[in-house]
């Protein structure tokens, strides 16, 4: 591991040395990225607000046509049949070259995507070199191999009643991927995000529909995509960048019949529309779509007493992390009603009118956070406590807590408003807190605070989350997705609209391929990965067995 | 593993003693089991014809209600929810019991059977001994264990800026699950088939509707279910058995909030109806639908000169296999317009001239048999081949082969005649054979027969053939779905509605199951299969790499 993580440097360096004024005084053009050619056609376009002060941001960006929709994805399916799936190496060259792209392009990259979002530089800066590091690390996933679940099951030729024939599988890519960003990871599930290098990973071409709320920052990092791809002579049909906000073109993409899976991130009414368009397909494709929740968090008793001032701190850091604008936000706390429950309420109150109003990543998304605070503050038996402090900026926005019992949680509450909202919950018994919990849908994550001898009877109350939520936390807080091999970002519907598959870390690369099994293929018609000597020293399941040896075929 | 095998053999022993007359002069009732109960309740109901003579077998069966599909699921989520997952050796010896149940009872299940779909003995004997067989095998995985791929994060609490917590993920269960089962294969696809175990073994309860075709022989293997869970006091709301044939009772399955999952096999009609079902709830779920193919089989010019008559052999034997109802048959023979493939057509034909004719499993596969039969015969340049033989049973239909020229392919022909059809298309050159493969969509299985010198120019063939099967063949045939680790019966759409997942075979196991990661979570409240000494002895992947030591905790 080592040694290939030094050659990886080695190839960076090389590749640094060619670009070191790649988008250097690049100005931003608003076009689309289709076949490795910037295309300015058609009359119709959007323009980008500073969520700041309202100023429009750059140029006009032209919005995609069907037409355009249709050949960025004819010329990747071209692309994908005719080389189809890229060596290995190649891959992995890609996916390193793309990571030192973006490190060398920092500057500009983060100029932009800070003018767009209005994040600041900390929350930008970490989001971006997360990135370059999971990509890195995806092609670390490549050269190792065993990702594609290699599978030989050797002939049985002398079995009875019937021989058993040679049998052996692995994972191939599923053909062209549509990749939807999101709004609030410019960078990480976005442009050239998990989606899109997992897909390219995988061996999918992809075409990008870029989010309209950070348009300049996406076309610089399809900008990087196209200069990388060029530096290693590889098929620009790979990847393709449409801008557009019209509803009725993204559809295309989606229903378009060479598009063979897609990556959607955003909130449950998009994804549930993205879902619906997919099944109604004459061939329904896979959607990946991951679509945020509640994420519930419940602080039991003794913890309430034992923690309760860590707990208001940390619950107050990760509830404004990013201006609330977190997938995994905790947007319902559950506090007991008893007298600790009653101090860490009051702590948390007081807390709370201190803390600062953030800029919102767009005038869209404040307006729908103000309109879902607006609904939640007049249901009745709701208390309602905004944060004390002005806002200024143009898509600023009141944080806001509703306190409410846990008894009177409804459908409403327990959906999420994106942004710096969240429901206190008072509980009274454990049949109270659960018969709550049984109210809420598929979650992205749930928490539990308690202390060791708060454990002796939530075994239910630990069923009931679990069976709701990709990733249940304890003593923790939800936001902060590891990308890491055991990290499940996704859950039951609407977390995710397929609970098997995470959005986020090693395990999102499970997505865009598919078993293919290949039954008596002699050695050298077989990939690599499944030939007899395992030339590529891959972990393999040999018949049932996890090994790393060579496997011998009986004599016909 | 030889010690574990000897182990539940032992236990097999043990409980074939208990119940030697298990089903012994059992009479058919034709009711539903719900929670342990066979329930007599409702109007109406069908009846079972026999398919030799049209003869009704055995009693009326009453249809299931809507109130019972509803009370079933709801008993089963509660089951579910309440005791959640039984141990790992509890299911195990769920699944040792219930094969040595269907050990014990093999004379009456092969009568019923027998008598329902008109299989011979050998093909319902094979099948049915083939299904002991895979119930064991995923006993003896649910206690090697590792296919619940374990992961393990360790923490970074030094790791800056931010500290990595604990994480780990493993497969967990769904929810209830429902399965629909297949007409051709009453054991395999069926009550107590792959579906049905793969659930239960992991730890979903299952609420079958039974093929109307076969419903004496499903009432039989549900009373087998229910006397093991008996015997072993189980909860019997983990199993129940509703036989139907109203469209909209069925329905309810599939929309039911409480159910999670659903497995099909069948025809592609039926499993796109379930598709749309599924996803127009409101909470969508994964429909895990195998839907057949036409299965082509490539003849290459240098195959056809040197095993000419080899694959003439081979050809029909894996047509008329279960009287050419297999999801797997051999639905499109291509073969090259050449010396060699004329031969190899004459002999094909006066071959099939003397075949048998087989009885299909009912009157209304029969019925639709001959209208898609009748509906290609008539198509312009397409000349037919009947088998000669007479047909005496009121289900037997004739076998029939469509010879026509690739470049006339139709959507018609490409699409699957359920029995023993096939077209035979042949072809001129590589772009006319290509051209035709390219409409295609997606298949079960996609086979090849070549020579080593035909190998040289068919790259773009075997990438086409590939990029639309779940299994590509090489010189042998489609039919015969080893249950192994490799094997992946599904494939593109509408091969199967998922193309990730396979609906036999060992990886049938991650159907009904999704990653739940947990953070931070002490080692106590851990699953076994999570904990840091490793105490069932998993491969794990311990970050990143696979591994079967423990793992330590850093000091906090």
């Amino acid at each position: 591991m080592a040694a290939k993580r030094k050659q990886s440097k080695e190839r960076d360096v090389r590749y640094m040395d060619i670009q070191p004024t790649l988008l250097k005084d690049y100005s931003i053009q608003g076009k689309h990225l289709i076949d490795g050619t910037w295309c300015g056609e058609g009359e119709s376009y959007f323009e980008v607000l500073s969520p700041v002060n309202h100023d429009v941001l750059g140029p006009r960006f032209l919005e995609a046509s069907g037409e355009q929709v249709s050949r960025a994805v004819e010329l990747a399916h071209d692309c994908f049949l005719q080389g189809e799936e890229l060596s290995i190496d190649r891959r992995a060259q890609l996916l390193d070259a793309l990571a030192s792209a973006l490190e060398v392009c920092q500057e500009p990259l983060l100029a932009c995507c800070m003018a767009e979002t209005a994040y600041p530089l900390p929350r930008a800066k970490g989001e971006l070199i997360r990135t370059i590091h999971q990509t890195r690390e995806f092609a670390e996933l490549l050269r190792e191999g065993s990702w594609v679940d290699a599978r030989l099951d050797t002939a049985l030729p002398e079995r009875r009643p019937l021989a058993r024939p040679d049998l052996r599988s692995m994972l191939r890519p599923l053909g062209v991927v549509g990749v939807i960003g999101a709004s609030n990871f410019p960078f990480a599930i976005s442009v050239v995000g998990t989606d899109t290098v997992t897909a390219l990973a995988s061996g999918c071409p992809v075409v990008v529909k870029g989010h309209p709320g950070h348009p300049g920052t996406c076309e610089m990092l399809a900008e990087i995509v196209r200069e990388t791809l060029h530096q290693l002579d590889l098929p620009q049909a790979l990847f393709s960048l449409l801008q557009l906000m019209n509803y009725e073109v993204g559809k295309l993409l989606v229903s378009h019949p060479r598009v063979r899976a897609i990556a959607f991130t955003g909130g449950e009414e998009g994804g549930r529309a993205i879902c619906r368009i997919a099944a109604q397909r004459d061939e329904p494709i896979p959607v990946f779509a991951e679509m945020g929740s509640v994420n519930p968090v419940v602080v039991l008793p003794k913890a309430a007493e034992r923690n309760g001032s860590r707990i208001v701190e940390g619950f107050l850091q990760s509830f404004l992390l990013g201006g609330g604008q977190f997938c995994t936000n905790p947007g319902l706390l559950f506090i007991p009603e008893t007298k600790a429950g009653d101090e860490l309420l009051l702590s948390l109150q007081s807390r709370f009118a201190g803390v600062e109003s953030p800029t919102l990543l767009n005038h869209r998304i404040a307006a729908d956070y103000r309109e879902g605070v607006a609904a939640r503050e007049c249901l009745p038996n709701v208390d309602t406590l905004r944060s004390g402090v002005e806002v200024s900026s143009s898509s600023g926005v009141l944080p806001m807590l509703c306190v409410v019992a846990a008894s009177d949680l409804t459908p409403t509450l327990l959906t999420e408003v994106f942004g710096p909202f969240s429901v206190v919950a008072r509980w009274r018994d454990m049949e109270d807190l659960i018969s709550a919990v049984r109210k809420l849908s598929g979650q992205l994550t749930a928490t539990v605070h308690c202390s060791s001898d708060d454990t002796a009877d939530c075994d239910e109350l630990t069923r009931e989350l679990q069976w709701r939520a990709g990733r249940f936390v304890m003593n923790g807080y939800p936001t902060g997705v590891e990308p890491s091999y055991a990290m499940h970002h996704g859950g039951p519907f609407p977390a995710a609209s397929l609970p098997h598959f995470t959005s986020i870390g090693m395990g999102a690369m499970k997505r865009f391929v598919r078993p293919l099994c290949y039954q008596d293929v002699p050695d050298e018609l077989l990939p690599r990965e499944l030939q007899d000597s395992n030339p590529l020293g891959l972990m393999r399941l040999v018949d049932g067995r996890y090994s790393r040896e060579g496997v011998t075929r009986p004599l016909n």
